[in-house]
């Protein structure tokens, strides 16, 4: 959504062995390819967003990525190294859940990192492992700039009455125990994956629904944090 | 549930990082601890499970497990080999999403695996992520046992209209593709959280739920395939 804020933005999807950056931002098909000079380009899909994803580098995408973490991290800081990601505001690495090999390699490797943005479910077992990665941005000394809280809530499309499906309110325990704030809810909406299935980004498609105004809102929270320190 | 249908079970939480079993079983504030041989003996809970699971290890669950893969895949091994499980008759290992350094060590660790079942939701975004272990189950020639359909529907608790919120349908095809069957679907219900958050298995004070009759029905047909071969 940042994109759609007139901001230049690359994503780098680190999760290796669960890429889904593709999928959702319309990229299905679109292949990374490398210049003359070997540099490795970013593809660009329908939010203008530039896009490295070993999804985007497989020959189908159920090909398993059978590597073991050291070759993992390898993996990422050679792509890191090679991509011409060309001018931009924003550079947002989606990593995979957890505090691994990836993790480590990514906060060694990159410096400064602006900050670090938890995703949870509002239930005592996410709040537990996103817990753990909330840790591991505090003992590295990264800043963390807020907590989004995701499958917030259901609001049923045939009696409009809400359901906290997977819990509630544990993610403004989760942020005030690491002195931080809830950027915002965004709750399960079924046309997220129906934008899936027609190869759209979700924001695009379903510009009218809470989910997307939830998540234009998360970004002008971030945006501010961000640019203003406010 | 297979505890409940007469069976000895042990269970291996191999989730390193996002260790969730001990919630889920009712086991909070309980500890693994080793005889004077230095024997590690697992965790028992409501449901007579033995239990290891590293949140059942660390001095407080929201730890941050920093350990590369390298580490992960020793510490899986040693646990493995130091933990004294007793007569059984399943060991079941729960591994974190993906095929990285902890699935390739148990698949290469532990022989003979009597198969896998796949947990997916019912998308294109995990059925991709989950296609990747099918591939690798595939390639390590270890047989698949079925597919279990998770986050399936949900049934509207104020209207009892069932939606489809994270998509449909792609089990089937997932199966079909590989081989193997549908063992069950398994609804989004709220009481999972509540009976969490009061450190309950779900399965003993929701035995009525649909949520609970069908893995009460999933139980049936892996016993059947484990024990009948059909």
């Amino acid at each position: 959504a940042l994109a759609m804020k007139g901001r230049r933005v690359a994503l780098f999807d680190a999760d290796i062995y669960g890429s889904s950056i593709p999928l959702l931002l319309g990229l299905q098909g679109k292949r990374i390819y490398a210049d003359e000079k070997g540099n490795i380009l970013p593809v660009e899909g329908p939010l203008n967003i530039r896009v490295i994803a070993i999804n985007l580098m497989l020959d189908t995408p159920d090909t398993p990525v059978i590597w073991r973490g050291t070759l993992a991290s390898r993996a990422i800081i050679e792509l890191l190294a090679r991509v011409e990601w060309g001018n931009g505001d924003y550079l947002i690495i989606d990593t995979p859940p957890g505090t691994g090999d990836i993790q480590l390699t990514l906060i060694q490797s990159i410096q400064p990192i602006t900050g670090i943005i938890l995703v949870t479910v509002p239930n005592i077992l996410n709040e537990t492992i996103v817990a753990k990665a909330a840790n591991l941005a505090a003992k590295t000394g990264v800043r963390l700039l807020g907590v989004i809280e995701n499958m917030s809530y259901f609001k049923c499309p045939h009696c409009n009455r809400v359901t906290n499906i997977m819990g509630e309110q544990t993610s403004e325990r989760l942020a005030a125990k690491y002195g931080t704030i809830v950027l915002g809810r965004l709750p399960l909406d079924p046309g997220v994956n129906e934008a899936i299935e027609r190869g759209e980004p979700f924001i695009l498609s379903n510009s009218n629904s809470d989910a997307a105004k939830n998540i234009l809102e998360i970004t002008d929270k971030i945006i501010s944090l961000v640019e203003n320190n406010n």
